[in-house]
């Protein structure tokens, strides 16, 4: 099963289409959650993370997440779907239109031991035939068609969307995201806390996204708006200092389901065996109906170590 | 003449001091402008940038900054000082209380062929007796005297200066320095618009400089200052990319007087040197009463090609 690509990002939608593109383009939605690759194997289905890793959560909510039943009739396939939602092991985010537990969204197919996507149409087909939860399609745009592109992205800013990803309906043709202009405050609002875990181009990137977004769609920047950067930086440091003070190390929870508590386990021990055993606590895992319910903290150590270095009093060079 | 050391910083006043000392501290002003050391050489006076080069701007203008005659009794005397001014070559911010071109503050005082600094009563000496500018002192603290160190910065915060350096008597022992919270604001602002310019912790770190500052000193962040912050941040890349859609290119502009039209022409020499001839222009060189009156505009590099990628729609990876 071959890796799935770096996709580019554009950060400007008026030259950005003549420069990237020589056809019209497919905007789809932009789902902000995790990469997995699911495919057949023997007789278990699989799933994989962007690096690579089996993903005993997802491996272990496939029949919830999609209709499995596509693999009996082409196990050549490889789904290539994000898993969004507020109960998963990895992301703090989750989109608006997920409100609990997790979902997916596929929005490629690939073929096994083939690198390369199945064109669009022949995806959307399949999608389709088989019932699958495709990423939402907002339909084709000339390359002249931006003021109708920045409508449909001023939309997905205010719904609280991340973005497009913009494809063509050639194969093996470039691609590009584009992400509104809010989704910058809330990725920011949501790891600010992580102070030196990220690396700090994480944040300056996003304000430059942000003000990019500003000039391009003409919004003059509001006293609410500074006023929400600004809180988005500062709260979650603040917050981290807070819970450093009481707890001694500063962490991030999660809180996920299994069908089956082997794999609630498996999630655990894999988990541990990435991170390192001391920063991953399990504070919970037992049955509620028909599920099994895990919750952790992730304990982020350099945030950890850098806020002990710094309020026990000590010496910094920059 | 041996080069300026570091300094570190102490984020946290409640635990630093403690930490760090063991002898009753010294406050002196934090200045903030640029580290030279002068110096004599044969007949010449020289004054060396902190990276060792011969800056002609203050050279030119040391009869103006300080008496000089102290070299003619004591030639194996470095005075440490910091230049600083609206008007001066390097830095885009000056302290409240320099309102027009530039002035000198002795900080430290050096041996030539010495390294490490004269004791502090004996630098203070020679600055009373020489009536050299001093740095402004802020008296002394035993280390259990926190409240009063916080009342002190509290009111330099509310004044717009940068902090201070803690000393001891002692010399060649730990000194550090602690900055206000406000400092943090005005950095930003004043260097938001140089995106990818300056490393990206250059932010970062000052945002959680500023956070700690909030938590040690209890203030609560308010919506005035969420606004500053994100308005500092925000306005710098939309005045650059403004200037760079009428321009061409981001810039910063700066302006400074010298009393010999040779050593200005010197200062646009070795700063074409340094920086690459195309990236510094020449606005206007003229005599205005005593002075000989420079103006020239830095190109950032970094920025302008970042902006002419991004704007003309090139695809980023990250």
């Amino acid at each position: 099963v071959c890796g799935y690509p770096k996709i580019g990002r554009i950060l400007r939608l008026d030259s950005g289409l003549t420069e990237l593109f020589e056809h019209p383009v497919h905007a789809e939605e932009k789902v902000d959650g995790y990469n997995v690759r699911v495919f057949r194997h023997g007789e278990d289905l699989i799933a994989l993370t962007r690096r690579g890793y089996v993903c005993p959560f997802t491996t272990d909510r496939l029949p919830d997440l999609i209709d499995t039943s596509i693999f009996a009739r082409r196990p050549d396939l490889v789904l290539c779907m994000e898993v969004a939602g507020p109960e998963n092991p990895y992301n703090a985010v989750a989109p608006p239109y997920v409100k609990e537990d997790v979902a997916a969204f596929v929005f490629d197919i690939m073929r096994i031991g083939h690198s390369g996507f199945l064109p669009r149409a022949e995806r959307l087909a399949l999608v389709e035939k088989h019932d699958l939860p495709g990423v939402p399609q907002y339909g084709g745009f000339a390359l002249t068609e931006t003021a109708r592109l920045y409508d449909l992205i001023r939309e997905l800013d205010r719904k609280g969307h991340e973005g497009v990803v913009l494809k063509q309906d050639q194969v093996e043709t470039v691609r590009a995201k584009y992400v509104t202009g809010r989704i910058n405050l809330s990725d920011i609002r949501c790891t600010s806390n992580a102070v030196h875990q990220l690396p700090p181009e994480y944040y300056t990137e996003r304000i430059l996204r942000l003000a990019l977004y500003l000039d391009e769609t003409g919004e003059k920047p509001t006293d609410a708006l500074y006023r929400q950067l600004g809180s988005a930086l500062l709260d979650g440091i603040l917050a981290a200092i807070d819970q450093y003070r009481r707890e001694g190390a500063v962490t991030h929870p999660h809180r996920c389901r299994f069908r089956d508590k082997a794999n609630a386990e498996l999630m655990v021990a894999s988990m541990k065996r990435l991170l390192g055993k001391n920063l991953m606590q399990v504070t919970r895992l037992e049955q509620q109906g028909d599920y099994w319910l895990l919750e952790f903290e992730k304990v982020l150590p350099k945030t950890t170590g850098l806020l002990r270095n710094l309020l026990r009093g000590g010496l910094v060079y920059d």
